[in-house]
């Protein structure tokens, strides 16, 4: 197992630089009253392919040989690794293709064949993905690049808390949502290397806690089929986020259902920002935990920001 | 008939400096590619209190002597100008009283309440309005800030266009919603006077298009009871906006409905901004109108992020 170092998130942010947006981070003084602590919002909602995840797939796919990157890039993904992914290798002109289970939203398909990516259908099931997905590389030669579990994609991920730190002084945490926990891992990178001062929080939904279980546990905890409005986040650890998750992290924080969607809804609303539910999960256990975040400055990961308009959770 | 003068601007600009927020300019390339032009999304949704009337209520305010801020302010508003100047008074602490319909949605009436303003009711008829508002006056003896027929106000709104021409060079147009026309008068204001090659068009929605016909037949001509889902653009032009229009507009151009509704969806999706169908429209009436903006360099003003997250126009 390949664990980043500090350089390749170096090198990452030199390789990616022309693909991805240096995005801002934005304040609201009415949260800040709320939570009793000052909130730095690191929007990668406005990131190309509204998520965070351009990033490690941009560095993944400009760091392949023309040889490998000819043969294409390939992942299975019903979410926004797929989608960015696709970015990426659409910026570069080489193929991409993505195994999604045929029930996967339209919207998400559509979104990877967008940026010319192509879409492989397979049952909703893991011995059907994997099957389908052994064919597709069997067939075109592509590179596997793993949603989070591959350390091209982490210390892609990595670049942005880079960028956080130079564009907030002073912050005593920076905290993340946290599914297969490449941000989480990509976070811990550059803090511990750079600001180990800052501490690093994981925000999970009570519906699908296996990384809260794991790092209580000191375990890899996988769970079958987790249910949560955060869609982003109901992947399990890996062993290379785990390695991070581990050494790195302070604690990982939950909240309910009901507090991550009116998390969600309060950034809408004040903030005017269109953001995942999955992206409100930290927001949502910075409200409940409020002592352990008075008087701080926080930087909170927006993580992505495509939602499907027309079914908002809290219609 | 006292009209604001550039000096009067730049006085605003000193003046609002400590209360306003200075907006970033956001861009999407899938949204140029669809226009076939340059784009610079002035996002005024993210200024304080969720509109560009920040800062025109921030320099009445803040312009006012001791003696007159004593008393306070006040004005008749169901819309964005009513909470901004709420949230400006509140921020020089002093009274703050707007009239509004009773029929007023409840949201408009806490967002005044919420920065520390009166709302008093009216029944929803202009005479009822206005005797109401007389009496509120005589009362308190209150300085009355209209929504925009006001050179105070028209001066704030016109360091809008100042801070985008220092952050974007080399504009051909500027494109902003027009209702009142206290935007579009604050942008012909500065742009005719620092920039006078960048063309001002104003967009209005086919539904609500007083403005459009003043342009065509020379006079102001207002409606009865407009109908649209643009709801901040429903009033109609004052003499001191119409001096602005008739003389440095070049053209009105107009959007259904339904290219409303589409441009609002798009930006959502794409830029993942919350903002007002009012937004909305200048991007609507780009898209239909590609001809005149092909390949141009094009400010537009996203006026205001304020909507009801539970009743969403494409719903």
């Amino acid at each position: 197992m390949y664990i980043p170092t500090l350089a390749d998130m170096s090198a990452a942010e030199e390789r990616i630089r022309p693909h991805i947006h240096r995005t801002p981070v934005l304040t609201s003084s009415f949260i800040n009253a709320l939570a009793g602590a000052e909130l730095f919002f690191k929007c990668e909602n406005f990131q190309k392919a509204g998520a965070f995840k351009a990033r490690g797939a941009s560095n993944a796919v400009f760091g392949l040989s023309d040889a490998q990157a000819a043969k294409g890039v390939a992942t299975h993904s019903s979410g926004n690794h797929g989608t960015c992914l696709s970015y990426a290798a659409g910026r570069r002109g080489i193929p991409c293709t993505v195994v999604m289970p045929r029930t996967a939203p339209q919207a998400k398909k559509d979104a990877v064949r967008g940026y010319g990516g192509k879409v492989v259908e397979c049952e909703p099931s893991t011995s059907s993905r994997e099957a389908v997905f052994a064919e597709v590389v069997a067939e075109t030669g592509a590179e596997f690049v793993h949603p989070y579990n591959d350390p091209r994609v982490i210390a892609g991920q990595a670049t942005c808390s880079k960028e956080l730190i130079g564009q907030v002084d002073g912050l005593d945490a920076v905290i993340a949502p946290i599914g297969g926990g490449g941000m989480v891992s990509g976070t811990c990178l550059t803090l511990s290397n750079l600001a180990p001062h800052i501490r690093v929080y994981a925000a999970e939904p009570e519906q699908a806690d296996d990384a809260y279980r794991s790092f209580r546990a000191g375990h890899i905890i996988a769970d079958d089929a987790p249910n949560t409005v955060a869609d982003g986040l109901k992947v399990p650890l890996k062993e290379l986020t785990w390695h991070f998750v581990r050494n790195h992290v302070t604690d990982i924080l939950t909240a309910s259902e009901e507090e991550i969607v009116d998390a969600m809804k309060l950034v809408w609303k004040r903030m005017k920002m269109v953001m995942e539910p999955s992206s409100a999960v930290p927001l949502a256990t910075i409200l409940k935990n409020r002592d352990l975040f008075a008087g701080k400055r926080v930087g909170i990961i927006i993580t992505g920001g495509n939602v499907d308009l027309d079914k908002l959770p809290w219609q």
